[in-house]
Formats: C-alpha cells, structure tokens, sequence
C-alpha cells in the first residue's frame, strides 16, 4: 500500500484490487447517521461495498444476531465505454490518485483509463455524504474523451436491493417506484424489527452544457436509470446523482406511515435535486469548517503522519457518532463495516466517550443518554443472570435489546456441538465502566440536572448489580468476583480480576457517596430518589460490603495481579509475537486454552485503571505495572496500545510512549493491507486522540478538577486546541518548553501538580 | 460471441465478460436432480453464478413467490500467483477455450495467462455433474507454471454460503463442520419450506506426485480449504474437488433427521473421495453413453449446426428433467438459472414431455405423475376461484403448493398500486395441456394401468372444472369462455379463444368417451371410478353442455378466429419487428395495453391445435391459418416458433419452415449476448426435437396409430434415430428419398397416409 498525505488529506496513489476493502474502510464517508464505505464507482469482485444507517438493528435470521443491514446501494455505477465494461482491472491505467479530504470528507477520485480497445478517458469521481444534511449523499462524476474518435458511452446507476450481509439479508423488496420519469425510490422494510427505508435517487446529466436525457428500467431488487451517450472528443459527460434516506427509526418517523415517508422522502429528494453537488457541498464543508473550528488538534511534529493520525482519528470519530439521536450509540467498527455488527462495546464509554467529552460535551451527553435509555435492558440482562439491579450488555445495539451478544455462535467446526459465547456473561466489567462513562462526563461538565434525572439512577442500579454479584468468601471473610472476564480477554474464568474488583467496589462506592452527598445537600433530590429506587437497605448492605471486596494487593515488587492466577502462569518468550503490524499472530501457535494457561495478555487490564483514575497507584508502583504487563502483552486488541501509550509517558519511557502511539496510528493507517477490512477501529481512534489530548498535553480530570502536566514526544514541537470543562472554554498551546493556557473565566487548575487560578492568559515553564 | 461445433461439442473460443450469463446458461450441466450453471472457477463482477436442486421450492420473504433457490457455491476458487488475483480481466490471455462436451457433459477450459507482472501459467478446469450419481459435482484444475522463476500460488475454494437469488436469501445458516481436516460440511436450511441441505466438499491436490496438504479457515456463511504452493518452472500442481449435497427433499431423506443426513453425506463424501475424478468420469461418461445410445438423433445437414443444435437440445432435456423423483417437474428454464423461479408451466406438457414420451417413457410417466400428485393443489385452485373439478396452475412448483403465481406483483412502478398479476386465473387453457399431456403419453405407451390408477382421475376431475367454467349465453343458446389469456398472452381479457374453448370441449368429450368405453369395456373399473368420483351425474351434465360449447367457425377464407375481436383489430406493419434475433421488439414502440388492441400475436395460437390433432384442420384451412397467423406474429415466446416450423412443414412450406428452425435454433445457441442470462429456453428446446421428429420426419401420434410422414429440409441428407410406441421400439432411418422402418414385433403404422403393418425391417420411397 502506498499512500500520502498532506496535513488535511490522504491519497491513495494506485489502484491495487488487494487493498480494496481497507480503503473502503478508512475513506468511509459519513455523518453519524449514515456510514458509507469507499467501495469504487465500479464493481471489483473483491470489494465489500456497504452502506450503514444508525440505530436500524434487524436480525435477519432468527438464528442470526440482530445487527446493521447493509442497506440498498446507491453509489455503483456500471460504465461501458464502447460496449466495454470500465474496470481498472483491464486496459491501462494512465493517472490513479483518490483523495479523502479529512477537512471535508469528500472524496475525489481523478483516473485516466484506457479501454482494451484503446479508447482513452478522463474521469472524476467525487463523493460526499452531507454533513449538514443526515439524509443526503451526494456525487458527481465527470468523463471526458480523450480518444480521436467519437465513443459511445453506456452508464448505468440507480438503486440496487441485493445488497446483503455476508450473504444474510435483512430488508424484504416493497416497492420500487419511479416520479416524474426522473425520481426513483425502493422501499425495503427489514424482516424482524420492521424498520422500513425509502430510498431515493435523482440524476442529472449534462453534455455540452446541454442537460441529458436518460432512460430507467427495473428488476427484481433494482431500479436503474441508464444513459447512453455519443462522446465527441475532449467532450464532457458529467452527471450528478443525489440521494435521500429516509426510515422508520429516524426521530421524526416514529410514527409516520410508510406512505407519508415515501411521500417526504419523494418531497425531499426533488428540492435537494433543484440545488445540485456544488451547493450541497458549499453547506456540507461549512459545517465541517465549523466542526473542525472548534476541534482540530493543530499538532508540530518531525513526521507529518502525526498531524494526519490525530485528524484522521478526529475525522472518524465525527462520522461515526449518531449525535442526532441518544437512542443510538457508537459501534465497535463505527458506521464503516459489518464488523461486530454495529454493536456498542466499553469502547465508547472509555475510549471515544472523553473526544466528545472535551469536545462536545453535548454529543457526550447524547452518548451518555443511550446508557440511560438501555437501563431497561440492562435490568432484563440482570434478571436473566439471577442478579439484581442493572447488569449493562457487554454488547448493546437497539436501546430495548438488553444484552445481544449471543449465547451460541453456531455450531462448533470439530464437533458440530453447539459453540458458547461467554463474554455477554462473563464480561462484566462493563457495567462499571458505563458509569464510570457517565462519571468522567459528569466531572467534566459539572452537569448536575442530568445526574438528578437519570445518572443517579444508573449510579444506585448497577451498585445494587454489583452488591448482588459478590461472592461471600466465608474462609477469608471477604467479597470476591469469580469465574468472569477481565479487560484481558486471553484470560477467560478467572477470579478476581483486579480491574473488574476494583471498578465494582468504586462504583458501589459512587453509588455510597452520591448518597449521602445527596442526603446532605439536597434533601428533596434524595427523598426522591430513595423512595423511587428504595435506597436505604440497598445502601446499608452497599456499607457493609464494599469493606470486605478483595482487591488483589501489591506483590513485594509492587505487581499487582491481574487475578487470582494470573501470576504463576507459564512464561513464554513473546519476542516473536510482539511489535507485529498484525494482530493475533500468537494463534498461529497457540489455542485460547492453551493462552489462557500462559502469561500472556491480549490488552491492557491492570494498567486500565491508573488511565481512568490519575494518580490512583504511586510512583513506583506505576511504573512497576507499566513495565510488567507491558512486557507481557501483545497488544491484540485495537484498545491496548493508546493505554500503555500514555501509562509510557506517565512513567517517563516516552520513546516507548512515542512508538506505542505510532503503532496504535499504523492499526488503520499502516501498511497491513486486511486489517480494516471490516471497518475501522473505533476505540483505537479514541485512544489515539487520547494519547494527544491526555497523555502528550496531559490534560486530565481528577476529582472533578483538570490537572495539566504536558510532556510532549521528542518528534513533536507543538500542540494547540482547545476543550470544553464545566461550560467553559480552555485554550491550550504547548510546546516542548512552554504551555500556555486561556480561558475567559477565572478557573481552578492543577498544573504540573500545582494548584494554579488562571484567566485570561498564563504561560508556564515545563 | 463466437463459437465453434464438432458434431458434440461446443467451443467459446475467446473470453469475453459480456457473455458470462449466456455461456453459465448454454453451458450449464446437471443430472435432472442438480442443475449448475458454468460461472468459471474465477469470479467475475458481471456473472451470475448458480445451482439449483429440483424440487427444494422456498419463498425467502413472505411477500415473494416460491422459487428454486440458489445453493451454496462450491465451483468458485480464488486463485492468487505471486499475491495477484487470477481474472483473465487483468494480464494477458495468451490462449483460451471452453468446451462441452454434449456427448459427457464435462466442460474442460483452458488458459494460457500471463498475470500483470508476468508470470505465466498454463491452467485447465475440468468439471462435471455426475451422470451416474444424482448428489455429486466433479471438479479438477490443473495449473502449470510456464514461468522461468518458481512463483507462489495461493488457492482457495471450498463451500459458499453467501449466494441468494438476485439478493434474496433462502438460507439460514446451520452449521459449518470440518472432519478429519479433510472434509468440510456447511447446513443450511430454506426459511419457510423448511429444507434443510448439507453440502459436503473434499479436496485432494498433486504437486510432483505428491500428495499436498491444506489449511482450511471459515467465516459468515462460509468455510473454506486454502493451499499456499510453491511451484517450480514446468511444474503442475493439481486440485480436485469433490462435493456431495443431500437435503430433506430427497425422496430417502424424507423422514431423516439433519443429523443423519449430515452424517450420511459425510460418509459419502469419503467414499467419492477415495475414488477421484478420473474414476467418476468413467462412470458419468458411461451413463451418458447409455442415454445417447437410446436417444442419439443422428443427422446428417449440409450444416453441422443442425446437428449440434438438436443434441444441445436433447442434451439440456436430459440434465434438466429430474427422472429420479415423480414430485418434481420441469421448469420453464430447466435448472439453469433463476429465470421464471423453477417453475412448471405448460411448456412441459406440450413441449417436453413428447421427448420423454417417445425417447424414455418411464421419465415421462414420472412427469404425468407429477400432475396426478399436484390434484390437490389443482382442486385448491378450482375451489379459491369459485369453480369444481380441478384447475391446474398456471404456474406449478412443489407439489402440494397449488397456484404459485403471485396474484400481486409488487407495486405498480408509476402509482405506486398493488400490480395484479392475472395469468394465474386467466390463462386456464393449462388444465386441458395438462389432460393432452397425459392423453398424449397414454396414446403412445398404452399404458392403460396408469390410466385406471391415476390418469382417469385426472380426466373427470378436469372435466369437472371446465363443466363449472363454462358460461351460458342465453342470446345464443349456446356456453362461452370469457376474459381469458390464450396461448397468446398479447392478447388479455380476451373471449371465446378458439384454442381454450377446443381444448376445454375436448377434455370434456375425453371423459365423456372414457366414461363410456370404461362402462362398456371394464365394468370393475368404471364402477370403482363411477363410486369415488360421483361422475353419473357430472357425465350427463357434461353431455348436455358439450353440443353447446361455442367453437369459432372458418370464415370464408378458411381463417379461424383466434377469439371473439382478433379479426377486428387493427393492422400494423410488422416488418421492423419479425425475423430479429431478440424477442420484444414490440415493446419498444407499444406497451402491452395498445398492443392488445393491434391484431399481433407473441406466439402461436389458433395454429397449436393442428400441431396437437394430426389433419384437425383439412389442407385449405391448415395453409390459410398458418400463413394468416404466421405473418401476424412475432415469436416473441420461445413456444412459438417450432409449433411454426412443424406447421410449415405441413402445408409444404420447406424452406419457411427450415428458416423458423434455425431461428428457434438461434434462441440459445445464436450470437444475441443476454437472451439466455436467465436460463435456456426449455419449450423452445422441445421444440426444436419436435421439429425433427414430429416435423421432418413426421412421425406423429393420432388416434392412438403412429403416422410417418417424412419430408426433410433441403439442406438435410438422412435423419436417423429410434423410438419408443406402446412397448416396442421402432427404429428409423430417413432421407430425402427413402424412409426405412424397423421394428421387433409386428406394428400396424401409417405410412405416408396409407396403413401397413411393419415388422423387421421396411422401406418406403418418399
């Protein structure tokens, strides 16, 4: 793979058929409601072309996982040139460059493609998927003859319905309609949560400033317009097509007849036809103008691939947020692929959550929302499980699923036994780290209404889960947790693993202190809430438990076990394995029984916590678990290296820092050709902003209060934003000597560990 | 396209992706149970890949009609050299050929391709559907290294559950096994028929005489072998591929579990796969040594596309028609493709079944008995639409499934309205091809037991249908049929169609007359029947009706009305529409609704009764309708055509019937790209053996006697080939001067219009 990029773009700088899917993937074009992958104008057989609407769970087989269709394309468009296919495979191709705008999110492709029979053309593709409008895909494409003779062009596009998931598809065909010789519309509705879309396309020619006319035609599962088209030479054909999506989950849908949706959705596409690409893209860049006005990260840094990862990250996690709609959350893969099926994981809680927290803390509040909407859910998943409370799916799609990770994924290949899944069960630790998603917002934003109307509920739900789930241990007198999964997912049924004792025990605790907070300061929020959730014998038994929660204690060199086992493991020599562009290469060995029994970690779990709570372990001990477990994992989750990337900075290893955070950037960005295949990394782009934001400027919250301690890489000179804390605009610029900090109002600050006022503007040495 | 002939093979002797469709179609092998169009081994965007299993019917989604669903892929296999995609899109085809061979049904490709950069490798595909084994596909590829360095080849191929039909997808994924390493097994089950298949692959490869192992890997819907081969310059690595499908619609599969039948098709594929390619050919290449040797039509025509034309027809009766299972019928497209869904309309009774009937009675007993076990659904679509008796569907799949045409088609593409579909209800001339089918065999076999048994059943209980369909006309004295589709379906909502009311009035006067001859003849019989079908009654209503069915009267000119209106419609020059190539032609200038009001015909009408009755029409009014009716229709039906060229014959027009002929012939084996995208043309391949037997050699049934009347085109020499008649086998050897007939036992015949008794062997001067 090659590619290149300035400050604001990325190019591909040649077709490769092998690369097709990962371009897909991190050149996806979106708005938060709408994901759309890169797949070409033209079909290759080995594309994966998809396009994803939020929140449109549907299951398509009852033995299926409910999971993003991949809605009906609009983006194909078949050329013939002289009764030739256009296909990059075949012919020669001249010129190749497709650039994604990370500034704008449009893609533009320019080819110059000689056919096998050695007619020459021009062509430009652009793409944008609006990002003022939720509804609206745009494209145009130009293609001019560079040939002597007149050719003959054929294209055609329009709405194809066969598009499916791996083979599994979800939406029944409805109706394919055509308005006024010039609208087409198809309208699916998916076969188990009845989520009906229309969607919608127009298309408008011209040739020599003349508008064309076109012919349409349709098939089982398709609609199509076609052109056909005499091309003198250095002629220009250029046809633009707009779409609309239109469905039942959109908010203002709800409860609108199929009828009225194709009716708005028809009304809709022949306005936004009347206005054209050039003046649907003038309003799609404003608003990303503004979007970036308020976040970009400006970073100086020796490699310029820096400057890209962080806006490529930012890029991402701006199209991949449903911010128009708290019933929908952000998915392990975003909007970008089929990967984990669009499920919400603890990824968005720790490692996207804070973007938007520093950022928009109104998108957080959305994010932090969806949490509160699947309440219901989560206490259907405790019930299930015999607990009480609210047990939070470890995987979490529509807001009234509960938990969707299945129990049985299919048949066993070796036995044709029916295969477990376990983590939906054992993978508790995601409870604890909602609410420490909602916390972390809290202490930011300073948002106490929310916190009266919906966080406190979660905060006394999930303590009272985790006061059901504890394990009296009579011998020992104490709490503990057993037989689950910790953050490390190489080690399943272990006991006490220390990141999730540690979390239940802290939010147990919240659940104490909001209490008695509560009851001390405002009496009428408390007796509410008490008499709604029946507080007081459930915080009683919270007193007397939270004492005795095992938390494994620091070994005489300061370790701290992961869980009861995890340090008298077999050691192995991981060198082989270790900085490797690919992830899980230790299978190539090793079964998951046979990992389990080696000391060896996929992520970061122990060093979790002291990235969620500054300062919690000391100095010395810091420094002893960085270097511990970072030695002993493999960084086979997307999650692990932004973690041991700040936790490096932290302890002063800041080349080490420095080199997880570039591997973290290489996860989307490097040179591995199928690791995006699937769609992006969510949670890896959260935390590379993470390492900018709070590891390189070390802006981070600490019992309500923003502590700075910025120590930037040797590569980089510079990073300047700015970040929303409690309604407040904070403005920092920081060089490798110098941090400066701006904010209108007075503000309490903990910088470099000492507590300073600042308003107006204040430099300090570093 | 261009492609050659031998008198039993045909060549594609060049690559060309837009023909992908027509050569999956033309080329596509089966054995009547599998049905496996020639997508090659590669995969390429425009192709449409497919398998279809008779008889597994399933509706996908609710608002879609049962159909044939497309089976999990076997045949495709990505083939990597030096990390490209083998694709003959990209590189140099240095060399290429496609071949069946109509005499094995094995296809064997070769290519000789030199990848982009320039490795050169010489690969041959062979493949087959067993012949001799109703569940097995036979695959091998030979790839030779032409290139001076060793290069790196990576295979992958194995079972594919991804496929669908134009999107839609009939499978639940089951299960995904691997045995021994060896043997991999994908279950999948249909969504509402309930069918579950198991598809079973094994594959064995060569390199130097070495046997070679392989990886296997599975995802979503698929699980897959992959080999990673290191091959020398010279050297030739060779895999076969072996795959087993059994289902519960398999008649010894009925009433077994999944289990069993996953176990039982894993123990099969073992056992296919100690034997081999080479091994399974032999016994295919047998079993289709024996078909040809019963039903071989030798011809010798200045032109050996003759030849070709009438095995291509025979061969595609062979491998489309499912011998082995009396529930299943034959679909208007055989098992080539999703074309008409896999469904049974009257193509088969008046199209097909005489091959069968004449060439292996026993099939054709199978395909009559399919009608007898579709009674029930027959007499379910009589009681929906009001009427007694049984009335067969338009359209039939499985068995018990009754009318399988939709009464709705989707939405009206301009209003958006509920499109009525209504050839299901109107086109009832079905009922009586359906009885004429049956007649037809029993006429020609005798087999009266199957009569007794079954086919009397059928007769009164379409008698029946017609008796309650039948409309008095109280003005006239006289019964009508109104607002009925013909033959010809340019022409809806139509009166008194002359071929539906003869048709309607001849399957009453059948039971009528076998009513009475079973009195008369077989007292036991007639009682048993008379008892369980309460026909005294029925019978003499039907002899009241019967005198009063109105027939259309031979105007002055001898031209018989095709309906009440036909003769009044307007006349429009058709020249710029007749004698093309691709069918429709019309369409472009009319629709449907101006076309029924112009006096054109799709296809033959009036002049399929003559075709049916030898010597129906007396000389004047066969040669006054056929060239009337002739010169006003289209052949835009596959049906058409033949039904002309016989005719033609008939009235002495030699060379207007040899050109229709060669026209018919051109359907699926001529130069238009896409006529055959969806499937072959069954009807028309009846036909054209029709041609050749019922027409130029003239041996055709009436009365129960067996008429010869041969006269060849100019262009053929001698048409030579056997058949069956009432349980002897009488052999002919025809040309333009001489007809010789040989039988066994003594055989009264009809000879040139005059009777003799044969027996040995006897020629005739023509």
């Amino acid at each position: 793979m090659t590619f290149n990029h300035s400050n604001w773009t990325i190019k591909e700088t040649s077709f490769n058929i092998d690369h097709l899917a990962k371009f897909e993937s991190i050149f996806a074009q979106g708005n938060g409601r709408i994901g759309l992958r890169n797949a070409l104008e033209e079909a290759y057989v080995t594309e994966t072309r998809g396009m994803f609407v939020a929140g449109t769970f549907n299951k398509a087989f009852t033995n299926e996982v409910t999971e993003l269709p991949n809605f009906m394309d609009v983006t194909r468009f078949d050329i013939y040139v002289d009764g030739e296919l256009f296909s990059l495979l075949h012919g020669t191709v001249h010129e190749y460059e497709r650039i994604l705008s990370l500034k704008h999110g449009e893609v533009i492709r320019h080819v110059t493609w000689e056919s096998p029979k050695g007619t020459t053309l021009k062509l430009t593709f652009r793409r944008f998927v609006s990002s003022s409008e939720r509804d609206l895909i745009a494209q145009r494409i130009n293609i001019q003859s560079l040939s002597e003779k007149p050719l003959q062009l054929k294209i055609k596009t329009g709405i194809d319905g066969t598009m499916h998931n791996h083979g599994s598809q979800h939406f029944t065909e409805e109706s394919k309609r055509v308005y006024d010789e010039s609208f087409l519309q198809y309208g699916g509705t998916t076969s188990q949560s009845n989520v009906y879309v229309s969607a919608n396309v127009a298309c408008r020619a011209h040739l020599n400033g003349e508008e064309f006319d076109k012919r349409f035609s349709f098939a089982r599962r398709e609609i199509m317009f076609t052109y056909d088209v005499s091309l003198e030479k250095k002629a220009t054909f250029v046809v633009e097509k707009m779409s609309i999506i239109h469905s039942t989950r959109d908010g203002e849908n709800q409860d609108v007849s199929t009828e009225t949706i194709d009716h708005n959705a028809y009304q809709r596409i022949k306005m936004v036809y009347d206005e054209g690409y050039d003046e649907w893209l003038k309003k799609n860049n404003q608003t990303w103008d503004m979007f970036w006005g308020k976040n970009d990260i400006r970073i100086e840094s020796e490699d310029p691939f820096d400057v890209i990862a962080v806006r490529f990250a930012i890029y991402h996690m701006n199209i991949m947020t449903p911010k128009h709609d708290s019933r929908m959350s952000i998915a392990a893969k975003g909007l970008t692929g089929e990967g984990y099926k669009g499920h919400t994981f603890w990824d968005k809680d720790i490692f996207i959550l804070p973007f938007w927290i520093y950022h928009q803390p109104e998108v957080a509040k959305s994010l932090v929302e969806y949490r509160y909407q699947s309440l219901l859910g989560a206490k259907k998943k405790a019930t299930e499980n015999g607990y009480e409370g609210a047990m939070y799916p470890w995987e979490s799609a529509w807001i009234n699923d509960g938990e969707v990770t299945p129990e049985e994924g299919g048949t066993d290949i070796y036995t044709g036994k029916p295969e477990r899944i376990i983590t939906g069960k054992k993978e508790i630790h995601i409870t604890a780290d909602v609410i420490y998603g909602l916390w972390h917002y809290w202490k930011m934003t300073g948002d106490d209404a929310f916190m009266h109307q919906k966080g406190y509920e979660m905060v006394f739900e999930t303590a009272r889960f985790w006061l059901s789930r504890l394990e009296y241990n009579p011998e020992n007198d104490f709490y503990e947790i057993n037989d689950i999964i910790g953050p490390d997912e190489y080690k399943e049924h272990v006991n006490n693993n220390h990141y999730t004792n540690y979390m239940a025990k802290w939010n147990i605790e919240l659940a104490i202190r909001n209490y008695e907070i509560l009851k001390e300061t405002l009496p009428n929020v408390y007796e509410q809430l008490s008499d709604r959730f029946s507080l007081e014998h459930m915080i009683e038994e919270a007193k007397e438990k939270v004492k005795k929660i095992f938390l494994q204690e620091p070994r005489e060199d300061n370790i701290i076990a992961q869980d009861d086992t995890y340090l008298s493991l077999k050691e192995i020599d991981l060198h082989p394995y270790k900085n490797l562009d690919r992830a899980g290469a230790i299978m190539d060995d090793y079964n998951i029984t046979q990992i389990s029994k080696l000391k060896v970690s996929k992520q970061a779990d122990v060093v979790v916590l002291p990235f969620l709570f500054k300062d919690l372990f000391d100095e010395e001990t810091l420094k002893a678990n960085v270097d511990y477990y970072e030695a002993h994992t493999l960084h086979d989750s997307s999650l692990s290296l932004s973690t041991y990337a700040i936790m490096s900075k932290e302890i002063g290893k800041l080349q080490q820092s420095y080199s997880l955070f570039k591997q973290a950037c290489r996860i989307d960005l490097g040179p591995q050709p199928h690791s995006s295949d699937m769609g992006i990394h969510a949670a890896s782009l959260g935390g590379i902003w993470e390492v900018a934001i709070m590891g390189y400027a070390g802006v981070r919250q600490k019992d309500g209060r923003l502590n700075i301690d910025p120590v930037l890489p040797e590569q980089w000179n510079r990073i300047s934003f700015a970040i929303w804390f409690r309604n407040q605009r904070i403005y920092f610029d920081i060089t490798k000597t110098k941090l400066s900090i701006k904010t209108e109002q007075k503000i309490d600050l903990i910088v470099q560990a000492e507590p300073v006022i600042v308003q107006g503007k204040m430099d300090f040495d570093i």
